[in-house]
């Protein structure tokens, strides 16, 4: 697999296609419908935005960032390629990543403040706004599924805590042990933390530890069915207390899908991504203004969360396939991959 | 104090105003804006929405629940007119129906499946998006307070279960023991609901026990200021599992409020709610669409939710200070009061 980095090409593809299909919204004109059909299929994913710059992400650690991102993103897009539904192919991507310790979700969960790990997650199906979440589970090895369970096999789209890994048993969910998700260096992390932050401002220590509030997995994609799949997974903010709920299970904040306008998933500080409605005021925007993604997308994170001042990042595809990865941070670990499987994969800004 | 019934002048009023509002709004147009406020301060509560009629309804409960919802509004209205900010309005006005034991909310919280009550609360301040929400809290005699600590004195937006308690505690904020919210109504609601559930559909027990799922209080306040605020507390859901969260404490679905469009609280089936994204897509209709209040919650709660089969409703006031409060429920217990003093009850559809 290489990594071809064709961000440049991809971008003005898409600010082209975006330019002509807002002309063809706003004020109608007789351009047919096919010719806004950018992708056939897409799918984008993010592995957390922070401050990410090549001075303190190693060479190695790049390196094996974009291979993680490449292995995973690939898994959904072959599922896509066959025809499969973008509910698969956002689930079984996002195990790879809440597999791999590289990232805050899953394995590679961060430590709360009583050095525990809690857990949130969530996913929306655009075809029928159906969503499932779940909050601060503790022993579940892939929450995004156990969120897919609470949309599919439960009344409801929010569970929390004990009630939700309780769930997650009852589903036939893998469940692990507290070891499972035992990795020294998130433990060294919440533990320099608690040490440090009596000293040092919040920000200093997010330059140091770039996981410390972002960290966080996601994943949206459009299928051939035109039917468009977003989901969420995070181990929360180190050194977080009062079982503290971020944007990652919020539907309307963390994720959104509508196949009226696009799919969402957001990676930045969650409480401003909660009061800024994040992934529904990009789906609101495209609904209600007729602007592009790529409009909606800046707007929301370059403008409105940066008033408020709100770090982070979103990636997105709308229904016409376009993708969209924004972000205000110095870095955003993501991927994209179209319908002639031509991958990319970024880590900074000025790729 | 007398019951006035002024539902259809008022309507009159804010449909005549919101036609101006719009007319000057999409094409701009030389009507000042002074001519816009209709209301100088203004404030509106619901105590849940429902399967309400005359039939299920007896008189002496209609007349207590009038009764409570006028005291509660006098609280805001005073300290509105008064000069207070309107987030002393909304939070002093739900302490009012969380101390009640008619609302599911507080003192008369619904049981969940293990026979505990499970409190959700949120609030919202429009001035500058700041919000604050529990989930879950158990021992709090009123969550909507304990929100507000967490907007005011935390870094974070939503703390749920025992963290949440936690974290009310540290606060100095009144906790009560588990006897404090037995109310003997309320479990023996949920005894039957549970006895019942195996033999009856959702709807039926919906009809019999109208707080089955969709008891909650909110308030939503403008003041001099023209600050608006918005608040929501409940039970949750009658037999609850999973430690299920709704719609209450989701910051766009149960609550919103934005000084530059409007503040809502819902009520109803919450998992619909947050799945429609309720509160801020009337936020984001009147910002994007240049629609009036009504248009925009006519719009979410008559069609969109209906295509959902979501049921509920909610309240909101738009930064002119018009009023709304629009279900799709038989019923709604309501109130609002405007700045000369003139007080609207309401329970059902047809007042």
């Amino acid at each position: 697999m290489t990594f071809t980095k064709l961000l440049t090409i991809l971008s003005v593809t898409v600010a082209l296609l975006a330019c002509n299909r807002k002309a063809s919204e706003n004020p109608p004109t007789v351009i047919p419908l096919p010719s806004l059909q950018t992708n056939e299929f897409a799918i984008v994913i993010h592995g957390g935005a922070g401050y990410l710059t090549r001075k303190n992400v190693s060479p190695e650690l790049d390196s094996l960032i974009r291979s993680k991102l490449t292995e995973a993103i690939t898994v959904g897009h072959i599922i896509l390629k066959n025809g499969g539904s973008s509910l698969d192919a956002v689930e079984k991507t996002i195990h790879v990543l809440e597999n791999s310790p590289l990232f805050n979700a899953g394995k590679g969960a961060v430590y709360t403040h009583q050095e525990t790990n809690e857990m949130d997650a969530s996913i929306m199906y655009g075809a029928t706004l159906d969503a499932g979440a779940v909050a601060g589970v503790t022993t579940v090895k892939n929450p995004i599924s156990v969120a897919r369970k609470v949309m599919e096999n439960s009344p409801h789209v929010l569970l929390s805590g004990d009630g939700a890994d309780q769930f997650a048993q009852e589903q036939g969910i893998e469940i692990v042990g507290p070891s499972y998700f035992a990795t020294k260096k998130r433990l060294n992390h919440v533990r320099k933390i608690k040490a440090e932050i009596l000293k040092k401002t919040a920000s200093l220590l997010t330059q140091k530890y770039p996981d410390y509030k972002f960290g966080t997995v996601g994943c949206v994609a459009l299928d051939k069915n035109r039917n468009i799949s977003a989901g969420t997974s995070t181990g929360g903010m180190t050194n977080k207390k009062w079982n503290r709920i971020g944007d990652s299970p919020i539907i309307g904040a963390g994720t959104y899908a509508n196949n009226k306008t696009c799919g969402v998933s957001s990676t930045g500080h969650g409480e401003y991504f909660i009061r800024a409605a994040v992934a529904h005021d990009i789906s609101a925007q495209i609904e209600y203004k007729k602007v592009s993604l790529k409009e909606a997308a800046e707007n929301v994170v370059q403008q409105k969360l940066v008033e408020l001042k709100g770090s982070g990042g979103i990636i997105a595809i709308d229904k016409y396939g376009n993708i969209q990865m924004e972000f205000n941070t110095l870095g955003m670990y993501r991927a994209s991959i179209n319908q002639i499987g031509e991958i990319y994969t970024g880590i900074y800004k000025d790729e």
